[in-house]
C-alpha cells in the first residue's frame, strides 16, 4: 500500500486534533493509503517537539515554507489561526500538495476566493475541514433530507452557543482579535452553523444581521494556556463580536435564523439546529452529539413524536469502524472521519466535501453577515464559483 | 337528559379531586346523564361545608350510613381512608348504589373480596379507582399494547418514586399508621404501579419482595393540614413501609420489578414505568404526564428511537373534548375521565375497568408482597374470581 | 362576600378557557369578592347557551352592546377575534365596567391605543390576558429574574412553533384572513413571545424582520369547528404571515431574536424562550409547561448544570391551591389564576399585569415588527404611556 | 523515562479497545512510565497481525504462556474470554508481571479468589478493569457521595440494559454459553452495576434474585464478526440468562435493585444507575456518559431541581486532558484513564481501584445471584479479602 506523507502546520488545539485524527484514522479504518506523519511544523520548537513525541510525528520543523515545498510531502494540512491560511495554503497548491484548511478557510472573502482559485488552478484534492458535517448523526441528518423524509424545507434555526467569556476578566486571547481571528463569535462558531445549513438546506441568499460586543475592553494576556491565558494589568481592545444573530433567505422557499454567542451561561458546546419540512423536522446538538431528533409527520398521528435517535449503529456512517451501539464516539472522532475522507478522495481523485469552494461560499456569508451588520440593511451573498 | 344524584364520602385531597373530577366531567364531555353533586359527607361539617360551597355540592352531611341508605342517592363514591372503605362500599351496595371506591380498594385482601363480593351481589355498577389509567398517555400505552406494537411482552420496570417524609421531623401522619392505611408506600403508591402492570402486561403470578422502614420513630401530629402535619414533641411508632420492592413474574412470560418508595429525594411524583417487548417499547413518567415515550424495532433500523409522543392530540383518548394539541392536561384531568366512564358504564350496564375485582386482585399482590417480605420466599398471588 | 357579576362576551376556544378558569378560580382560591358567572354573550344563541348550560352561565345573550350597559354587571371580558376587540373595550369602559381583554389587546396599534386611553379615563380595573404569564414556571422565572439570580441579562431567545397549517389543504379560517386577525403567526402566538420578553428582560427598543407565507392559497371553509373548518372547494387568499422572524435590541444591553411559525411540523404548542445573563441562564417549553430550567453560574465549578425545576411546590406561585408536589397543571389553569389575580387587583383597586398600557405596548413591536418586514428595515418601536 | 512494556493477551473487541486506550493515554497525559506496545497476542496469527499494525504492537505471539514468562514484559493484560482469565493471570503473576484483567475477573467465585491469592502473594500491582469507573461522570458521582452531597443512601436502582439478541435468530455466540462466560447478562453487563454499586454505596450483604432465559435455543454460529455471527442451520441450547433481577441489601441502611438484560428494544448501552440519599440524590446513563444528574435538597426549596451536569470541564477528573468543555468524550477514552491510573499506580507501588480482590468481590455477589436464582431464596454475599 502506498505511504502518503502528511505535513501538519500548526501543533496547538487543532494541531493536536488533527495529529489524533490522523493516527485514528488509520487505526480503525480501512484506508486507501497508508499514511505517515511526516512533519509537524510550530514557530515554537520545544513545544512543537513535545506534541511530535505525544502522537509519532517523525519530524518537526518551524519554516512553513520550507515544508510545503519538500519533495516528500504529500498533504499540506493547516491549522494555523486565520490569518496565515491564504499564505500557507497558496504555497501549498502552488507546489502541487494536496490541501487540508481548517475552517473559517480564511479571515477574509478576498483571501478565500484566492486559496480557491490556487487548489482549482493546481487541480489539487482540497477540503475546508468544518468538523461537524461528519458526526455520524449529522450524516444521519443529511440522509434523511436527501432522501426527502423531511419533503420541502421551510425552517432553518442554527444557534451555536458557548460560554467560556463571559467572565470580564478573562484575557484578550487572539480569538478575540480581528487582525487574527477576522471575526469573533461569528467566524469561529457562527461558521460552523452556516456551513451545516449550506449543506443540509442549500445556499443562503441573503440576509440581514446585527453583531453585539458585550464586553469592550478586557485584560492583555501574559501567558497562554490552551485555549485561555493568563490575565494582565493592562487592558486592551476587543476588536470582534461577541454574539452574532442573523436572519436569512435561502433558495427556494426556506428561511432561518442564525445566533452565535459565547455570552450564553451554561451553554458549553451548544451546537444546535433544528430543520422544519413539509414531511418531516430533525434537530441536533452537538452536546449530545451521538443523538439526532426526527420527527416524521408519516408517522400515524397518534403516535407521532420526536424519535431520539442513537446514531451509534453499524448503519450509521463511519460508526461500524469503531465500536458497538450505544457506545458513543466523542468531539475528536469527526476529525479521523475527515482524514477517511480525505484520503479516500485522493484515491478518487476528487475533493471530498466541503471543498473550498464551499469554504469560501461560507466566508462570502460571513462578510455579507459584517456588512449587514454595519449598514443594517439586507444584504446579498456573493455566490462564488 | 335523566339526572343522577352523587354522594361523595370524604372530603380532603381525593374529596377535592373527585368533586372536581365530577363537575368537570360534565362541563367537557357530552355524558349520557346529568350528574347532580348531591350530598358531600365528612366528619367535621365545617370543614365539609367549605368544600361543598367551593364546588356547588346541593347539601353536605355527616353520617355516612344515613347517605348511603338516601332514596334520591344514585352514586355513592367513597374517597375516605382506606380502613372504611369495606363498611361503606358494602352497605352502599346492599342498598342499591352504584359505587366507586378510591384506591387501594381496602386496607386488606379479605376486605378487598367482601367488597368484590358485596357489588357483585348486589350487581351495582361499581369503579375502583385507579386514576393514573385514565392519563392518556396511559390509554395510548394501552393501545399500543393491544395492537401489538410492542409485540411479546418480555419485561415491566415500575418505580414509583416519591420524596415527601425524607425529613425525620416530618409528622407521623395516618398514611403511616398501618391501622389507617394497611401499608406505606406499598398500598399508597405501589398499588398504582401494580394496577398499572396488571393493566397493560397482565397478571403476577407469583413475587418475592423486600421492605423498608428507614425513620422508625417520628413526631406525633398536632393538627393536620392536607397531606402534612404539624410535628409535636411526643414520637410514635412507624408502623408501615417506606419502601416496598418487588421481584415478579407474570403470566405468560415476562418479568418484572417494582419499587415505591417516599425516600427518592427529588422524584416529586415519577410514576414511571418501561416495558419492553420483541417488536418494540414503552415508557412513561407521570412528572411528564402528557408524554409517552415509544420505541418501535419496525422503524428502519438508522432511524429506530425513542419517540416523544405528546398525548395531546384529538386522536388520542379523551383529549378532543379539552384544548387543542400541545395544550396540555395536569393531574386532576384523569379523575373527570373516571366520571366520564362511570356515567357511561351505569348508561350500557357495564362497570368500566377497574372493577372491584381488579381492585381486589391489586389487594392480592399487595398481600403477597407483604407475606413475602415478611417470609423471604417466593408467594403465589392468590387469584381473584 | 360581596358578589362581582361577570359578563363574557364570546364562547368559542377562549370562551370556553374563561369560563372554565373563572370557576375554577372561585373553587380552588381564596376570593376577595365571589364572582358570578351572570351573562354569557354570543350571536350564536344556541351555540352560546351550550356552554352556557355547561359551565353555570345564569344567562346568555346575544346583543353585546346591552350587555356591557347593564347596571348589575361588573366586569366585562373580552374574548372575541381581534376585530371588535376595540369597539367592546371602549364601550365597556365608558359604562364604568373592569374589562378584560384576551390578546393581542387590538389588531392594530392605534385601536390599541384608543382602547388603552379608554380604560385609563374611565379609571376602570383593567387586563390584557397573555396567559403565560401566569403559569408556575415562568413566575419562577420572574423571580429569578427579578432576585437577580441571572445578573445583566445579555440574550432572549423567543421561538413559538406549532405545527397546525401545514397541510396545504387546511382551510382558510379567520386566523388566516388579516381582516379579522390583524396578522398571522405574528400577533397569534408571536405576541405571546413579545409579551413574555417584555415581562422578563424589559422593552424592545428596535428591530428588524422578516414575515413569509408559504401557502398563498386555500380552500374557502365551509363549516368550522374548534380551531378548524371543513375545506370548501374554491379557494381563497390567506392575507397574512404563516411565520415572523425577529432580530431585536432592548433597553439595556440584551438583544434577542423571535420566531413565530405554524410550520414546524412536530412543535404542537412550543412556546419556548431562554434568556442568559452574567450570573445564570434560564429556558421554558410550554410543552413542558411544569418545568423551567435554570443554570446557576454560582454553584461550583464541576457542579454547574441545567436544574429542571418541577414548578409544582407549595413554594412556587399559585400551585398550593392545587395539588401536591409533582401533580402538574394543565394549559387551563393559567387562565383561574388571572381572574385571580384580577378580582384581587380589583379589591386593591389596581390592574394587574398585564394592564391595557402594557397590551398596547406589544402592538407597538407588532406594528414595528409588520413595517420593518415591509421595508427591510431597522425600526424603532413606539413607547406607548 | 522509563520504558514500560506491555503484553496484551486478546485483540478483539476489547483488544481494539485496550491496544486504544493504551496508545491513547500515552498521547493524552503526563505518565510516569513510557509504555510500549510490546507484544500482541492472539491464537490466530493472521488476524492479530492486523489489529496489531493499526495500533503499533511491536511484535505478534500465539503463547501466552511464553509470552507472560518473556523476561522483557512488565504488565500483561487480559481481554481473552472469561474462562482463560485465571489461568493467564496466575502465570502472569507468578512470573512477577504486574497484572490487569478485564471484568468480569473470572466465570466464578472460585478462579476468581485464586487470581486475588496469586497478585497478593506475588506483591504485583493489579487492576480489574470496571470501565465505567473511569468515565469523568462517574467520577463526579463518586466525588459528591464522598463529600456528602448525599448525605445517608438510601436506594441504589441499577439497570444495565441492551437489546442486541431480541431476535430469536442471532446466532449462539460464546457470550451465550455458559463455559465460556460464566454467565449470561448478568456477568456481561450486570457485573458492571454491581460493580458501580459497591464503588459508590458500598458492600452487598445479602440478595434474592431471579434468572431468565427467554429464547432457549438459536442457531449455532458459522463464521464470527466482532459480537456478531454468521446464524447456521443447527439448533445449540442457550446455557445463560438472558435477564437477571436483583434485590439487595447494602451495609448500613441502602437498599437496591438490579437488572441486567439483552432483551430491552431501544435499550443499546444503557448503564443507568439513580442513587438516593437524604440531602441529595444522583442519576446516571451511559447512553449520555457525558452527563451526570444531580439533586441537592441544599438548594432552596423554590429553585430544587436535577442538574444535567455536563462532566466536560477542567474541573472534572482526567478530563483536561483531553478537549475543550462541552467536547466530550467516547466509550473509548476510560481505557486510557484506565491505563494512565495503572501507571500510576507502578509508579506508586499501589493498586488502582478496583483491584483484583475488589473483582473477586463482584464474583462473589455473582456467585450469590445464581445461587438464589437457583434456590429462591435470600443468600448471603461472601467476603473476600
Amino acid at each position: 500500500m502506498r505511504t502518503v506523507n502528511v505535513a501538519l502546520i500548526g501543533y496547538k488545539f487543532m494541531g493536536r486534533a488533527h495529529s489524533n485524527g490522523l493516527r485514528q484514522a488509520a487505526a480503525f479504518f480501512d484506508l486507501p493509503y497508508r499514511p505517515a506523519l511526516k512533519v509537524l511544523c510550530g514557530r515554537d520548537r520545544a513545544a512543537t517537539q513535545q506534541v511530535a513525541e505525544r502522537f509519532g510525528w517523525e519530524e518537526v520543523a518551524t519554516d512553513w515554507q520550507e515544508v510545503v515545498n519538500r519533495r516528500d510531502i504529500d498533504v499540506v494540512d493547516i491549522v494555523t489561526p486565520g490569518d496565515s491560511h491564504r499564505d500557507i495554503a497558496v504555497a501549498a497548491a502552488k507546489a502541487g500538495k494536496h490541501v487540508i484548511c481548517e475552517k473559517p478557510l480564511a479571515n477574509t472573502l478576498v483571501e478565500a476566493k484566492e486559496m480557491w482559485a490556487a487548489v482549482k488552478k493546481a487541480g489539487v484534492v482540497n477540503l475546508c475541514n468544518f468538523n461537524y458535517r461528519r458526526v455520524p448523526a449529522v450524516r444521519l441528518a443529511k440522509r434523511l433530507i436527501s432522501e426527502g423524509a423531511l419533503g420541502t424545507i421551510r425552517h432553518y434555526r442554527g444557534t451555536y452557543l458557548q460560554d467560556w467569556i463571559v467572565d470580564p476578566n478573562f484575557a484578550l486571547v487572539w480569538r478575540l482579535r480581528k487582525e487574527a481571528a477576522g471575526s469573533g463569535a461569528l467566524g469561529d462558531i457562527g461558521a460552523h452553523s452556516i456551513d451545516l445549513a449550506r449543506y443540509l438546506v442549500g445556499e443562503v441568499t441573503d440576509l440581514t444581521a446585527l453583531t453585539k460586543t458585550f464586553i469592550k475592553e478586557r485584560p492583555l494576556p501574559t501567558a497562554t494556556t490552551g485555549l485561555t491565558a493568563t490575565a494582565g494589568r493592562e487592558m486592551g481592545k476587543v476588536t470582534v463580536d461577541d454574539a452574532a444573530l442573523i436572519l436569512a433567505r435561502f433558495e427556494g422557499e426556506a428561511i432561518g435564523t442564525f445566533e452565535a454567542t459565547r455570552f450564553a451561561l451554561g451553554r458549553l458546546n451548544y451546537n444546535r439546529f433544528e430543520i422544519n419540512g413539509s414531511r418531516g423536522s430533525i434537530a441536533f446538538n452537538f452536546e449530545r452529539m451521538n443523538e439526532l431528533e426526527f420527527f416524521s409527520g408519516d408517522d400515524p398521528k397518534d403516535r407521532q413524536g420526536w424519535r431520539v435517535i442513537q446514531a451509534t449503529e453499524g448503519a450509521h456512517d463511519f460508526v461500524s469502524a469503531w465500536w458497538p451501539p450505544g457506545h458513543g464516539l466523542g468531539y475528536e472522532h469527526a476529525f479521523a472521519h475527515a482524514f477517511v475522507d480525505f484520503l479516500r478522495g485522493m484515491a478518487a481523485g476528487k475533493s471530498p466535501d466541503p471543498d473550498f469552494r464551499e469554504g469560501a461560499q461560507v466566508n462570502a456569508v460571513l462578510d455579507a453577515t459584517l456588512r449587514s451588520a454595519e449598514s443594517g440593511q439586507w444584504v446579498k451573498v456573493e455566490h462564488i464559483q
